[in-house]
Formats: C-alpha cells, sequence, structure tokens
C-alpha cells in the first residue's frame, strides 16, 4: 500500500509536535495552518452566477457585514442581487453594513455611505448612465478581498475606499484626490432593493461632537425592522446637509431649525432620508493622510450603538482592525489543515469562509437586542445571533458548527432560539428569522432538528428541558403551516395547505429528532408520541407512482399528478416529485421497503440523477439549479441525495455521484457556486463533502461515508483533539475508496459516529480506480434507518 | 360695610379650624371645599365652539386622557375637531386614550375602543349614514361627564359605555345588551384627523393569557411618535380577529400562522391596523355583570405599559379607581374655596380643572420616558411631564402653577423642560413639544419664562445653573427662527424670517426674563448681555404708525404696510399689528414713552376695544376669536392687555375691561369658551382674573390687580398658608375698586408680588359703583417696568 509522500510527511510532523505536548507549539502550528487558509480564501467565490454572496469585509458570525453594492434593484429583478454585489456588474453604488450571504429572497443593505469627490449628487441615479447620480464606476483589477477587508477604487471619483470590520462595527478609510471637495453621502433609501413605501421610517442626526446617528425602520422581508448606527469621522466635517427627498408628503409638520438650510439641521426625520458630510478639498485626504469613518451597529437604540462603538473600536488604527480581523479569520479557519492542490484549497476555505458567516452576532456589547416580539430584551450569559435560514442550514451548517464551533457558538445559537421562542408572539422557536424578527418564510420547523442535533451530541450550556418544550410547542402550534390538520391527519392536506408533500415529509423528519431528544432524556411518552409521527412521511408515499404526493382531506392524491411541476400551487416546495421523494433521512430502510426493496429504491436514484432534463422546466424557480438530471444541488431538498446509495448497500455509487457533484457544481470562481449558498449550506455540504462524510440525518450523531476530495486533512478540534482524514493514491484516476480505517482498525461501516470524530484520530481512505463493491461488506454495520438501532 | 354674610361665615369657620391647628380637620374643609369644587365642573364647557377641550375621564396632569371622539376628519376640516369631541356632533366612533385639551392644531386620539353589539364592521363608516360603520349615534341625554368620569349610551348598540382613569391606565365598562355578540373593537387607524401615511407603523399582539399589547408610530404633529400600550379584559376572550386593511401593498412579508384566519393571529404588523375581540353573547354581560377593559399606555415598549398596568391597577374595582379619580381632583380644586353664584363657581372650577390637564405625566412607572431625539432615557427623582404648549402657557397657566402646584409639579416640569433640552438633537430647550417630541410649533424660547418665573419665586427642586446655561443656549441658537439674525442686528429681519415683528418681541421678553434669572444669581455678564437685548422691541417699534413692524435686513420696515394683516406672511404670529403692538410687558414705561407718553399709549388701548371690526378680516385665521374690537380675547397675544390700563395709571380701565372680557368671552355652557383653551391657558386667564389679579410679565414676581369676581376665595396653598381674596359689595353694580387692603392695611399700588400671596394672609377689595380715580394715587409704587426698579 503506497502513499501520497506529502501527506505522510505532514502528517508526521504534526503528530511530533502533538507528542511534544507543547501548546505555544500546536499554537504556532494552527497558527501557520490558519495564515495558510487565510490566504487561500477568495471572497469573490459566488459573487457571480446566483451565488449571492459578497466580497465585503467581516469577522466570523460578526453582526457588520460590510460590502458594496453594485446596483439597487426594483423588486421583481432584485433575486440576482440579493447580497448586494454582482460580479459582472461595473458599478457600485456604496458600502452598506449588513448583507446575507447567499439568499435568493433577502432584505438589509442597511446605512449606505458612498465617498464622492466634487459636487455630491444626493441621488444614485441611472448605473447605466455613468454621472447621473452619485454610483461610480470601477474596475475588479482595483479590487482586493480577503477575510475582514475589501477595496476598490471608485473610477468616477478617484477615491480609494477600503473597508474592514469588527463584530460591531465596520471601518472605512477613503483616500481622496485632491482639487476638489470631498463628501461622504449616507443614504437611508437604499436596501438589496427597493419598493414604494420600504422605508418606514428613519433618522439622521448629528450630535455636537461631530458623532453622526440614526436609525431605520423598514417593513422588508421581515416587518417593522428597526435598525440603530452610530458613526464617527476621524477629521471634523466642514459641513453636512441633511435631506428628506420624499415628495408629496402629506405631513412633514412645522419646519425644524434650518428649514431654508439643510447645514443648520442638527435632526431630521422621514421616509427618504439622505445626508452629505463634507470634508474641504481632498488635498489634505489622500493617500497619506486618508478619511477614517467607523460605523457600530445596534438593534437596539443609537445609545446603544454610540456604546458599541466605543466598547469595540476606540482608535482610529485602520491596520490594527483589519490585523484583528484577519486573526479572528486565520484561528477560524486554521482548525482545518487541508492538503490539496490551489483551486481545491481555494474552494475549500472559501466555503469554511462561508460557512462562518451566520448565524450572525446580534446583540449590544451590553447584551441587549431585539426578539421576535420587536422589544428589546438583556441577554445575561449568553449571546444573542439571528440570521437562521433553517430550512437551509439544518442539513449540513449546524452539524458543521457542531464539529468545529461547539461550544462556543452552538450552545449559543441554541440559546438564541431558545431565547427567540420566549419572546415569541407564538410561543415557537424561528423558523427564517434575521435581525431578531419572523419572516415566515420556507417550512417546517427546523430549528428543531439545529437543537436535537446539538443535544444529540452532547453540546450543553442550555437548558434541556425548556428545549424539548420548545421543540415540542413548534411542533404542535396548530395553526402553522396545515400543521392542526398534520396532527389530525398524519399528513398536511393539500386542499387546505399549499405545497403539503413538502410540508408532511419535513415534520416527519423534525419529529422523530424529537424523538430521538426525549428518548436520550428519558421522557418516553414525548419520544413515543413523535416517533410515531416520524412515521407520518408514510402517508405522503404513492405506491402507485413511486413518488411522494399530497393528499387532500379526503385520503386521496391530489389530481392531475406533474412529477415535473415544482414550487407555488404544486405538491412541492422549490422543488418537484423528482426531488422531494426521497426525503426520509430518517427512515431510509422504511423507503426502500415502500419501493419494494432497495434496489428498486436505487434505480429510482439513478433515474434522477440519469435523467434528461430541460432546464427550462425550472424556468420559474429561481432557486432550481445546479441540474444533474432532476437532481439540483444548488437547492437543498437534494443535499442528502447522493448520500443515499452508501445507506442502501452502494457506497460506491455515492462516491461516484459526489465526484459528478464536485466536479460541476463548485468552482474556485466567481460564478463557482451552483446556487445560493444559503448562509453557508451550500458551503457546509461542500466541506463535509470534501473530507469524506456527512451528516445526511441530523439527529443520529452520524456522519456518512462519502470519500474524501482532499488528500489529507487534519482538523483541530476545540476540545484540543486532531481528527484527521487521509485518503491515500488521491487523483482523479482513483476515484473509488477501496478501504477504510479509523485510527488504524478496518472500519467495516458507511459511517462514523460523531463521538468517533471528536475524540480525535485518523480516518483513513484507500482510494482506487475501480469501486469496491464488496466494501463494507454483507455484515456491516448499517447506519441509522436502515437497521433496528 | 356690608359683607356677604355666607362669605362672612365661612371665612369665620375656616379660622376658627386653622385656629385649632388640627391638620385633620384642616383636611377636611378642604376636603369639603374639594367636593364642592368636584360638583361644580361641567367638563362640557368648550366642547362646543371653538374650545376644543374634551368630555372624558382623566386625572390631574394624567398621562391617560381617555375621551370619546365624535368623528374623524380628514385634515383640512380637522380644526373643530382638535380634542375628537364636538357637543354639536351626534355620533361617536369609539373612546381613544390621548387628547389635547384646547389646542387649534392637533395630534393623538391614540387606542381607540369602541364596544359593538352585533355583527362587527370592522370601518368606522360614514357618520352620517348611521349603520354603515361602526360608528354609533348617542344623544346628550345619556350623558355624563364628571372629572375622572365619564358615561354615554351608544344608541345604536344598546352599550352603556362608562370610563374613568388612573395616572397611566384608563378603565371602560361596557353594559352589553342580551342576544346579540359582544364585541370591543380597537382601531389603531383613527386619530383626531387622518390623511395618508400619518401612521407609519403599528402593532397588535394577543398573548397567551389574553392581554393585548401593542403600538402605534405616527408621522403627525410630532414625527415618528412611538406609542404603547397594554390592555387587558375582565372576561376571557371567545375569540379574536386581527387585520391589516392596507391595501396595494408593496411588501407584506411572508403570511405569518392564520394568514386565512385572522382569529389565529397572534401578532400583526403593518400602517393600518384594527381588531375585533370577541365576548360572546352580551347576556353575560349586562349592567350588573359589564365588561372591563385596563389599558395602560407607555412612552418606552409594550412590556412598560403592562407594567404600568400592573402597578397601577391590578385589581378590577371600576368605582375604586373612579372613586381615587375623583378624591385627585377634589384635593387639587379644592385649593381654591370661592363664594359666588353656581354659573361662576361652575366656570371656576371648570377652569381650574381645565388648568390642570398638561403638561401632562409622559412616563413609565419605572422612571423611563422618551425624549426629544426619540430615545428612551431614566428619570431618577423627578417626574417627566410633557405636552408643552408653551407660546401659551407661559402667560398665565405656569403661573397660576407656580402658586397652586410649585414644588408638586413646577419643579418637575422646570426638570422636564431641562432634561428635554439635555437631550435634544439641537441642545435647546423645547419649544411646543408633546410625548416628549419637538413639533416646532409657535414661536419665541418661552420654556425661558417658565424656568425664570420657577427660579424668581424661590421655587426649587432643579439645578439653576444648569436652568440658566439651558435659557442662554436657547436664546442663542442662531438657525433658531432668524435668532442668528436677531442677534445680529437686534431685531428679526422680516426679508429672512416670516413673522418677524412678533419673533422680535417675544424674543424681547424672554431675553428679560434670562436677565432676571441671571441678576439673582450674581451672572452679571449674562444678565447685562440679556438686559440689552430685552430692548430690542424698541427696534420693532415704528413711531410713525405707533405700531410694531417688521424691519427688513435693512433697516427699513417693510412695505406696504397694512394693521389689520394677520398671520402668514405678515409682520406677525396669529395677530396683527393691532393685537401685538402692546407686547413689552418688560417695559411698559418704555412703551408709553415711545408712544410720546402714557396718555397716547392709553389712548391706543382705547382704540382697540373700541375699534368696529369686522370678523371677516380673520376668517383665514382660525385661531383669532373672541373679538372686542381688534382684542382678541380667543388667542394669546391680546391676554395682557386688559392690564396695561392699570400698570397706566387707569386701574379702573383695567377693571371695565375685564368685565367687558368676564361678561362676552367665558360662559359655563359648552360654547362657553371664546376660543381655544390651549392646554389650560385660556382657563389660567379666567381663575387669575376671578380672582382679582395677572402675571402680566412672568419673572417680575408680580401679579397685576384687576378686580375679583367672587365675593370670596381662599387659597389653600401648598405652603400650608391660606390666602383669602374678598370683594365687598361685590355685584354687577359694583364693578370698580374703590380700596384695596391687604392683610387690613390700605394697598396703594396696583400688584401684589408673590411673596406677599404665598405668605398667607386677605386681600381686599371695596367694589363700588363708579370708577375710583384716586386710587392707588400718584404716590403709588409703580408696577415692574413702569419703574425704575
Amino acid at each position: 500500500m503506497a502513499r501520497a509522500s506529502g501527506g505522510v510527511a505532514a502528517i508526521a510532523g504534526l503528530l511530533v509536535i502533538a507528542a511534544m505536548g507543547s501548546a505555544d507549539a500546536t499554537g504556532n502550528a494552527t497558527k501557520a495552518a490558519g495564515d495558510v487558509a487565510f490566504a487561500a480564501v477568495d471572497p469573490f467565490i459566488g459573487t457571480g452566477g446566483e451565488g449571492h454572496t459578497f466580497p465585503g469585509a467581516v469577522v466570523p458570525f460578526g453582526m457588520v457585514q460590510l460590502s458594496p453594492d453594485t446596483r439597487i434593484q426594483p423588486r421583481n429583478k432584485a433575486y440576482g442581487w440579493a447580497a448586494g454585489y454582482r460580479h459582472d456588474d461595473t458599478t457600485i453604488v456604496g458600502f452598506s453594513h449588513t448583507h446575507f450571504s447567499g439568499t435568493g429572497h433577502s432584505d438589509l443593505g442597511d446605512v449606505l455611505l458612498m465617498p464622492v469627490s466634487g459636487d455630491a449628487k444626493l441621488e444614485r441615479g441611472d448605473p447605466d448612465k455613468p454621472g447621473s447620480g452619485y454610483t461610480s464606476r470601477f474596475s475588479h483589477d482595483t479590487e482586493v478581498a480577503q477575510p475582514g477587508y475589501y477595496a476598490v477604487t471608485l473610477a468616477d471619483y478617484g477615491v480609494r475606499a477600503e473597508l474592514t470590520a469588527g463584530e460591531r462595527v465596520g471601518m472605512h478609510r477613503y483616500a481622496f484626490p485632491a482639487g476638489k471637495p470631498a463628501h461622504v453621502l449616507l443614504d437611508l433609501r437604499t436596501s438589496m432593493y427597493d419598493y414604494p413605501g420600504k422605508v418606514s421610517w428613519s433618522r439622521i442626526r448629528v450630535r455636537a461632537d461631530g458623532t453622526v446617528t440614526g436609525f431605520r425602520e423598514t417593513r422588508g422581508w421581515a416587518p417593522g425592522r428597526q435598525l440603530y448606527f452610530a458613526m464617527r469621522f476621524s477629521r471634523p466635517m466642514t459641513g453636512h446637509a441633511l435631506d428628506d427627498t420624499e415628495e408629496n408628503v402629506a405631513y412633514k409638520g412645522f419646519p425644524p431649525p434650518g428649514e431654508n438650510d439643510p447645514a443648520a439641521r442638527a435632526q431630521i426625520e422621514g421616509r427618504q432620508l439622505v445626508a452629505s458630510f463634507d470634508f474641504g478639498d481632498g488635498a489634505a485626504l489622500g493617500a497619506s493622510s486618508p478619511l477614517l469613518v467607523k460605523v457600530a451597529l445596534s438593534p437596539v437604540s443609537e445609545e446603544g450603538a454610540i456604546a458599541n462603538l466605543d466598547a469595540e473600536m476606540p482608535d482610529w488604527d485602520f491596520e490594527r482592525v483589519r490585523a484583528a480581523a484577519k486573526a479572528q479569520w486565520a484561528q477560524a479557519l486554521g482548525v482545518a489543515d487541508i492538503d490539496a492542490p490551489a483551486p481545491m484549497r481555494k474552494a475549500f476555505y472559501t466555503a469554511l469562509y462561508h460557512a462562518f458567516q451566520a448565524p450572525s452576532l446580534f446583540m449590544d456589547a451590553d447584551g441587549r437586542y431585539r426578539g421576535p416580539d420587536n422589544a428589546v430584551h438583556q441577554a445575561k450569559g449568553w449571546t444573542n445571533y439571528s440570521t437562521f435560514s433553517l430550512w437551509d442550514t439544518y442539513r449540513a451548517l449546524h452539524p458543521l458548527l457542531t464539529i468545529l464551533q461547539p461550544e462556543q457558538r452552538t450552545s449559543d445559537i441554541v440559546n438564541s432560539l431558545l431565547a427567540s421562542r420566549r419572546e415569541s408572539p407564538y410561543g415557537i422557536l424561528p423558523v427564517w428569522a434575521f435581525h431578531g424578527l419572523e419572516t415566515w418564510c420556507m417550512i417546517g420547523y427546523h430549528a428543531v432538528p439545529v437543537i436535537a442535533d446539538a443535544y444529540m451530541k452532547g453540546i450543553g450550556g442550555f437548558d434541556a428541558k425548556e428545549a424539548l418544550a420548545a421543540m415540542v410547542a413548534s411542533a404542535t402550534y396548530g395553526p402553522y403551516d396545515g400543521l392542526g390538520q398534520y396532527m389530525q391527519l398524519g399528513y398536511v392536506p393539500i386542499d387546505e395547505e399549499g405545497e403539503a408533500a413538502s410540508k408532511t415529509l419535513e415534520y416527519a423528519f423534525d419529529d422523530w429528532t424529537i424523538a430521538r431528544m426525549a428518548s436520550k432524556m428519558g421522557d418516553r411518552g414525548v419520544a413515543a408520541r413523535f416517533e410515531q409521527r416520524a412515521g407520518n412521511w408514510k402517508h405522503a408515499f404513492d405506491p402507485e407512482t413511486g413518488f411522494m404526493r399530497a393528499r387532500k382531506r379526503d385520503g386521496s392524491f391530489r389530481v392531475p399528478f406533474d412529477p415535473e411541476a415544482s414550487g407555488y400551487g404544486t405538491d412541492y416546495t422549490e422543488g418537484n416529485a423528482w426531488q422531494y421523494s426521497w426525503y426520509v433521512p430518517q427512515d431510509v430502510a422504511g423507503l426502500a421497503a415502500a419501493h419494494g426493496g432497495v434496489d428498486k429504491l436505487l434505480a429510482r436514484l439513478d433515474a434522477v440523477f440519469d435523467a434528461k432534463v430541460d432546464p427550462k422546466v425550472f424556468a420559474h424557480m429561481e432557486d432550481i439549479t445546479g441540474l444533474i438530471g432532476w437532481y439540483a444541488h444548488g437547492n437543498e431538498p437534494s443535499h442528502h441525495v447522493a448520500y443515499l446509495y452508501a445507506y442502501a448497500g452502494q457506497p460506491w455509487r455515492t462516491q461516484a455521484r459526489l465526484k459528478q457533484v464536485m466536479d460541476t457544481q463548485y468552482k474556485p470562481t466567481p460564478d463557482g457556486l451552483a446556487g445560493n449558498d444559503d448562509l453557508g449550506q451550500m458551503s457546509a455540504w461542500y466541506v463535509f463533502t470534501a473530507l469524506g462524510f456527512y451528516p445526511v440525518a441530523p439527529g443520529s450523531n452520524q456522519y456518512i461515508l462519502g470519500r474524501p476530495f482532499v488528500s489529507k486533512a487534519t482538523l483541530e478540534l476545540p476540545n484540543g483533539k486532531r481528527f484527521t482524514i487521509v485518503a491515500d493514491h488521491l487523483d482523479d484516476a482513483h476515484p473509488y475508496v477501496g478501504s477504510v480505517t479509523l485510527d488504524g482498525k478496518p472500519l467495516e461501516r458507511v459511517f462514523i459516529t460523531h463521538q468517533e470524530l471528536m475524540r480525535g484520530g485518523e480516518l483513513r481512505f484507500a482510494m482506487q480506480v475501480q469501486p469496491n463493491r464488496d466494501w463494507p461488506g454483507p455484515d456491516a454495520q448499517a447506519p441509522y434507518s436502515m437497521s433496528s438501532d
């Protein structure tokens, strides 16, 4: 058995260091790995195509996500601009402080700043007509994007703009050209996309000490969202103008002081506010003495934002902030030290980078935050996070965090979910929440598997009894999305609730995770009740067509039935029958049996991947992308499907399918993501799959083995242990797993457990040219839901 | 000398009790006086005509001012409905929890409830088309209005509705008819008047325990005003429906649970919210077991409202709350025990009642409130008040409070003004503020004389140094209403700032009060600077026409000049040259000299009162009413004018003019106020004038004597002293003052000082048939500003 020599050397070196027991030495090694990882990240990956990531400055899970917005679209054209930036655009509107990483639907884009030189136009103008507004052209040649840092030259102004960020504060550095007046515009009217009435109220205040504060309240994806800010400049303003550009306002009230002189206004309130802050001739603000701007956010108040600013960024040292952001990223990314070619390293570390953007901090330095009741609450002893894209992220992103960010992050995420439930007007866990507020987007109650997965993995720091109560409450809240009918009938009836097949399937999985957790806690009543509900997927299965379908209240399947039809009005959520019919991770054995045996299920899976599909069938569904046959890697319902072969006794088929997916659906380029990154779910899939395993059923504590795509990966686990994955002979000619050892012993099963991973050790794959149909062998231990465990 | 026997007996009795030194006995006497006073109040006075008072339930200076609204008008028809209720209306829309007492401009009308029987219509309908909405007809015959209590029968529903109130909580009692379902509607869409976009955001939440909470944010008279509420019912709801009736909303978000079933909604947010709360058949909610509703307000949060509700009104005892409100009013009104015929008693005590409505409490039970920066602040050791109609109330209302509510209320009012200045984005004192927010309505910086008057009268409990600094800051804030030019030129130039003559005059008076206070504090620099500014009125005086006029920057008076022209676009604010030209209370001697002597000034005053004026000349000015010649008692610029005769050595002329005003401008009937009560200024004028003196120049510590309109008045001063006014021989045939004694000694001057009043004693007027042109005589001590004191 030959081994890749580089990998061996690296492993040997690490083992020696570990044997020395020197924390410093280990720390240095991790730091070195972190620096390498940091350098490998390319934040532009996903900013083209429909990845919807952004290239701006952010620290891991930071509240400020400061990034350029290239174009503001009306709502009906907004899909491609969900993160504000599209790589094929040639203009920049400004730099705003909040962004989603990889959503389909969008919002945010708060507190947009734009440095301009010359006359200050207060309208952003038409990006296709240079000079029509303050929007500027730019060239990618002038851009630099690294974790925690972004720079660009605004061509229309000759302004060099650099961005960096802390957790709650963004810092801008603007170098202006000489000979023209330098201004910084603040536009509270813009968002990821605009429509009339989006801004319900806003305020800008220039305080006596030059601090600018304000807030904005929007009816966007979340209703009544309030966000406060505080901004300071490194130089005194020479002037300012505050303007409300709304026309035909029924009531603007009596004019405040400065009615005829925007420069004399100390505060304005309204729905269409813009401000210009002036700094005299740019000669004094060139590259050697640029203007610095600090912008702090707060969910609570202007005072909260000022306090955040003072607590986090008291100085004016851009390079210190940038270095601190780099250090945080190096530490976060350095947990995985991989041995792979440069393009793979770039894709891998960028995926890890994108996996560490959300859920994001949503709390002031003093522990206050805003909850789903839109009221201010105080966190005591934990940190509040928001931006929960749970329908996406419960699958792989949260399981990845249970490995790489368990106590530090995962417990706080669970605590945040529980707090949100306590504060919820509905008494249930978040569905799709950001900035504390519920959007009711997507389906299921997938906070439930996130909590159950954490609990099953032994992650503490939260009240398990409260958690189970919250999960049960969410799973029994009748008015939610047909749940009352589901509890009555065992399925969601399509004549009463849309997309009923998807809902039935996902409820059943979530229910299974409640049963798992209740069982471990010794609550037999809850366990039995939800174990039974976990079988409700059977009500969606149509033996005649072999598809999951939606029944009506009378028990009959809805007709006519079109297995190719997807989305609104159909039985499915962002998918069709070909995509949704394999979603029973809690009972793959049952699914196979329903199909008439494993072989028949496997044939159906092949039919999914091998179908000839005209992508036009999904032209109306923005989110269904990344097609391989019917398999749509660009959207989440497909994410576990390639792994089902391994469940069903044909791991070599999983290995082949994964190569097919990895080869076609990810590239280390701006258009390198096959679909929305969805707050890190697409990226987390990539990280897991590259490492060789995947959490098909969160809550099972098992990771299903695929095959590694890196020669070696060393995970420096937060518990101080080290888990190493090695893929011997790995190259394109050796795509199949011949055998696997765990800590040197043959592994005759297609999964490893979370406990095995976290106790450290070595998982070694022997890669080979041909499939090994004999591994793991007929006597192999079956993974959860393929056995009677 | 005959005395009114009843008055003598009462005085004798009180003196005996006082001599006994028994606090209890004094208390009982006061209580008896209070009960009499309470019974005399008629809250309907001012609800007709253009008084703009409301008949609903309120405790003295209470935050909740709960009253029926008879009709909601569009903004251009709203003047007559500034307090929500017009006595000549025949419908009631509902009962809302905030009202202004006597404003011209308006806002508020928050949290409107309407009890309905039968089908619940969710639109208020057209009041002229019964049954077109939830608005109901009513008859005055069914109404009862007392301080702290209001009742009416809603004819369309047969519902008997009663209202009472505490400081922060209103209580409703609704008796429903049997045989129809009983509902309570909550409409967050209505205000004193409506216009598109007024409600920028709002929320209604039904909590698991049946508590309903929410908030409303409005762009009304004040921008971005947020008000929170919490509501509880004495019976469990049988159902509820929450609806957002806004149409064509660009974004309502993903539907929350209950999208098809308003009854399943736990919370809604939006701009046009209405709710129906259901209580089953009215049979269970009849007169013997009516439904009770408690509604608490908070400037801060829904939790704040809940805490206010729990702290103030934990029980369900309507009669207890009503009795407590009555007791508070009896105590507040009982400070003045008057001997007068019933109509006069009614008018007097109702005036006192109206004088005790504002400034009103604006603070949660825990001391938190919202300031002019629209942020939440914490009061420590003082109580926050808002609703500052200062242009009106600095004249007589605040001076009245320095006598009747000095430490208890006046220091807290000053502390509230100072806090507001600390929190002001402009760093200045309030101009016209309510619910913490600045409206920039009217002119001047009249918080300044309010504070100076309190300080000069020795009222403590605030930081005088901070106060003086705040006053100077307000008087030197250049961007405010031409103040920069005023400081530069000594007057406001009309070519740069409207209504410049009025502004120059009022700034100069306010400046004089700063000089007074600074002088007393020993700050000679400030005193000298503002003493000089106090003379700026001279720049407005045109010796050629004898009128105050506005100059242009070049020093010339603006032409053409029309002394009859008033209001917008003219030299004056809510007035004309005939009304504004006598506003120099700080230097009446100077004013007389400018006219060429006292006699010439007196002739001009006669010309004011005796002019033949066609009221149509003020048809465009809603606020200029109550005409006697050019004298307009319905608006504040005239309020001191009748007293100027006394200043100028002809007190008998003051006495005659006062009788003319009292006889024509006040009636104890709904249309009994000649103009807007203006948060108690009209009423305070009445109280002072009825007692026989008036504070022409707040800050002077002098009250100019007019003549009493009551035979006797005993003021039980908060310092434990008693001040008695007696008018011997008082009747219509004896309208003139023959002589005056203070504590038995002849008073040979036309004023008393605040100190004389507050040390207790007896002021006795001998009324007679003919004017006594010899009193106070040629050697009399002149009042402030007629002497060199």
